[in-house]
């Protein structure tokens, strides 16, 4: 029998928007032994521990993560899989090791590499915000959000609840999910929504360039359209750099569907353009968020 | 000299959100002399009197428009269009004619063609939400947002500042624009947006239809990305058809920075990615929404 969270010590790597709430929930409502706080920069590391967001703070990653009873990685997708490289074989045995990343093919075939005694469980909360970094951190980050955890073949029971009994304490609701299924819909409903948003973007920019005008008439329809091509763009590179066959995947597919658009636009296609507008308007319509 | 807006009759036709939202700000603010409600439906024209929206309502247009001082038309683009043509030849000599059609070619020149002693000013605010019609609307909805217009040539001084009064009235900032260059803005920062959440909206329920989960994992990206897809079908069918020439041409510049992102992925080109969402990053994150 595993260790409640209550009784564990959780290390999280990576103190931006995701990794630093988290932890200010974990410290807020108590809910483990103690939070350590792994961040590349030492003022990242400074501002969290006299935030009080982490129990011990370090910049050095073994040091963060070693004798931790769940380590929980929160950068960027390709920073992930260079930390699973780095901590596998230093990791105590049973040490749960999970992940925030925004794709779970590559990370979750890198954690299946990692020593038999790590006991690994693939992660993705589904929020996120366009601001990033630890000054856009915030307590109740996750109340109500999606959180995608990936088993995988060797996930064992106890490691598979210890990651549930984290998503669960900081309000999260546990969705579990195959990889590669997990890959396909977030190619859909946030990494191609991120690529719309700055096309829309660039194409708003190149008006400006000509008639600035534009930025003072643009309003709720544009903010929102393209907000999060604010986005960090690391966070996304990654992203789309090990989900591209997904994501170019998704792209196509709207693309032939803003073609059809053009096309009946083009023709003056009234009754066409009606159908497909009137379609979207009521799924659009019907769709309510969770969050 | 004309009379100032509080010696008014107001006769706003069309008492959807836009319409309704202006007769309660200039009802609750005691604005204008009399607020007058024309709407096709007998429904709404009770709702909106038993509600205090209006001092009178009536679904006859005429009735409606006949010795008002200021007449406002509130219904989508084609629908201002055709009232334009039916009460032009009725309206009191000095009647100032203006409108919160969403394009604005094809309605200035319809208001062109009204007989001369009627005083006609485009106009468009702004603003607006993905919720249509009159229970959608609400006092406050013109605060803070530009409301563009666009005089005529043969726009009089007297015309320009009663409309001007009226946006000023309920907290718009008044933008003046030629009517050519207001349509190839909007058409940049609404227009194409709308046509972006659709064919986005298309692209996720073709997911959705072979994995119906999409829609559990989907979030604050694909919420906000998406969110005018629900707006109203006809309003944007009655903007897409006056509007477009200007349109197409934001569409096909949409979808060259697209393809372009498409191929940088295609090829994995890291760097050619980066810079381009370097760019668009920086952007939008330092554009300011006014509203």
């Amino acid at each position: 029998m595993a260790k409640p969270l209550k009784e564990c010590s959780v290390a999280v790597v990576g103190l931006g928007l995701m990794g630093a709430s988290l932890c200010m929930d974990l410290k807020e409502g108590q809910r483990c032994r103690e939070v350590r706080g792994v961040a590349r920069r030492t003022r990242t590391v400074l501002d969290a521990f006299f935030a009080g967001a982490v129990d011990l703070a370090t910049n050095d990653l073994q040091t963060g993560v070693l004798g931790a009873d769940l380590v929980v990685l929160a950068t960027p997708a390709r920073t992930i899989l260079s930390a699973l490289a780095e901590i596998g074989e230093r990791l105590w045995p049973g040490t749960v090791v999970t992940d925030m990343g925004s794709t779970k093919g590559e990370i979750c075939a890198a954690m299946g590499a990692l020593p038999p005694a790590v006991e690994p469980v693939g992660g993705h909360p589904m929020c996120g915000k366009e601001t990033a970094g630890f000054e856009a951190a915030e307590c109740g980050l996750y109340r109500g959000a999606t959180w995608v955890l990936t088993p995988l073949p060797r996930t064992s029971p106890d490691a598979l609840a210890l990651t549930t009994e984290l998503v669960l304490a900081v309000g999260g609701r546990p969705l579990l999910l195959a990889p590669e299924r997990h890959d396909r819909l977030v190619a859909s409903i946030s990494h191609l929504p991120f690529l719309v948003a700055s096309a829309l973007t660039a194409a708003v920019a190149e008006v400006g360039d000509q008639d600035p005008t534009v930025w003072a008439v643009a309003a709720g329809g544009f903010r929102d359209t393209s907000r999060v091509a604010a986005s960090d763009t690391q966070m996304f590179l990654d992203i789309l750099l090990t989900n591209r066959t997904a994501v170019l995947a998704q792209l196509e597919r709207f693309q032939a569907d803003l073609g059809a658009l053009h096309r009946l636009l083009e023709s003056s296609d009234e009754a066409g353009l009606r159908r497909r507008l009137v379609r979207t308007q009521q799924i659009r319509a019907r769709w309510k968020p969770r969050t």
